[in-house]
């Protein structure tokens, strides 16, 4: 009875996609969830509902860290404006970044007024902020050991006097070790970072190219930002989670 | 910064050992989900918690079709047992099937008297019902062209007299066309049935193996029953889905 898969899953934005058909849908739970299958083959899923909800549905390390934002803030990885939204509506100052222009597209429905398509090193040179946040535990698009410091460089030349970067994370070494331990092992074998998950993204028939994203603990951090004008300065943990707060250690010297 | 993948999911019960860790786990809502993979990368995600739920969260189709259950019922695919437990509780006498070991230690763990391992061919011979159920659109367990009529005739010879088969099931060209339109279309060029969906089901790092999950309409299902004992007597629609009951037409020789 085995036959060969018809067709393949098409290589898309399908994170985009899912929170746009979610967004036009009304926003119905149980429909539509991020499924993100990481290379080892290990796969999960959320309620995409979640990325569009208020500070209720957060978790306390998002609270924590959300409380913890000042002045004009860049959204790095806003997806569909889950921080960005309730931010401006309060009278914050935000401009969202993210890769994905369909996350974008939602942002602006949403009515976040400020967005830029990219990366960090897209957004334009003279602009400054005060704070740049990677909530729900987007300290993972630090990604591996070589783009971490350089994300972390090009912030800081982002940077007004005294900014910050706040922030939630995983440790894996606090994950689960019977469903972890052994992908984690794998990855030191490789020279990569014990939590430098390579995953993506599915929505339908769309997936997204393999990325990485960074899992690491509160030292592996600290010695990321070694030489990028940064420091860790506050933690707070909620089990293998935690969010923190790294302030400008010196003057940097523009680096771009 | 392609790298080929690690590990790959490993075969196994996946669909077992997602009910038994949500279960384990105090039925968790949002952290365990029935992760669905079609063979062209079409992907979908449910609550598994929905496997457990009592009547309040059925679908109206699989309510109305649990109302028309009458006498021993023999439960096809029983799963977590969603059905089986609150008909046992009420006091009817159900018998669980599934090829699932796991499926039926939930079962076991809630109550579930008496269950049998393996597909109807397994069955013992003397065993009699008055109902096959095949809710939650089991009568997509029909499978195919040549598995459905098998399994029919199966049934036909474990059946008392007057006994009716209640299910639910799909009607494929009822589906969104721009979503499935693609897949019905290449299903009929490869001369398969346009709503033979070809499956697997992936919790964590496990797979199921490929295995074909029928959708059809009432005219195909009806065509199918030819020659089996069994006819359409009775359906009742919501979207898409369908519930249906077919009674024995005539007296049938033992087909086992």
């Amino acid at each position: 009875m085995t036959t060969a898969p018809l067709l393949s899953p098409r290589t898309a934005d399908a994170w985009g996609r899912l929170l746009l058909d979610c967004h036009t849908a009304g926003l119905p739970k149980g429909r539509f969830h991020e499924i993100c299958e990481r290379d080892d083959g290990y796969i999960s899923a959320f309620d995409a509902v979640g990325f569009f909800e208020g500070p209720e549905t957060w978790s306390a390390l998002d609270r924590w860290a959300y409380g913890r934002i000042r002045g004009r803030v860049l959204d790095v990885g806003v997806g569909a404006g889950r921080f960005a939204v309730p931010f401006q509506r309060d009278g914050g100052e935000v401009v969202g970044l993210d890769v994905s222009g369909e996350a974008l597209d939602v942002c602006a429905r949403r009515g976040v007024t400020a967005t830029i398509l990219g990366t960090v090193d897209d957004v334009p040179a003279d602009e400054r902020f005060d704070t740049f946040l990677l909530l729900g535990k987007n300290l993972g698009l630090l990604e591996n050991r070589t783009r971490g410091p350089e994300l972390l460089r090009a912030l800081a030349g982002l940077a007004r006097p005294g900014a910050r970067i706040v922030g939630t994370g995983v440790d894996p070494y606090r994950l689960d070790g019977a469903l972890h331990g052994e992908y984690l092992a794998a990855n030191r074998r490789q020279g990569r970072m014990s939590g430098q998950m390579r995953l993506r993204l599915r929505h339908r028939t769309l997936v997204t190219d393999w990325f990485d994203y960074l899992f690491m603990s509160v030292p592996e951090l600290e010695e990321m930002t070694a030489g990028t004008g940064w420091s860790v300065r506050d933690v707070e943990w909620h089990g293998s989670d935690y969010g923190a707060v790294l302030t400008l250690t010196a003057p940097v010297g523009a680096s771009r």
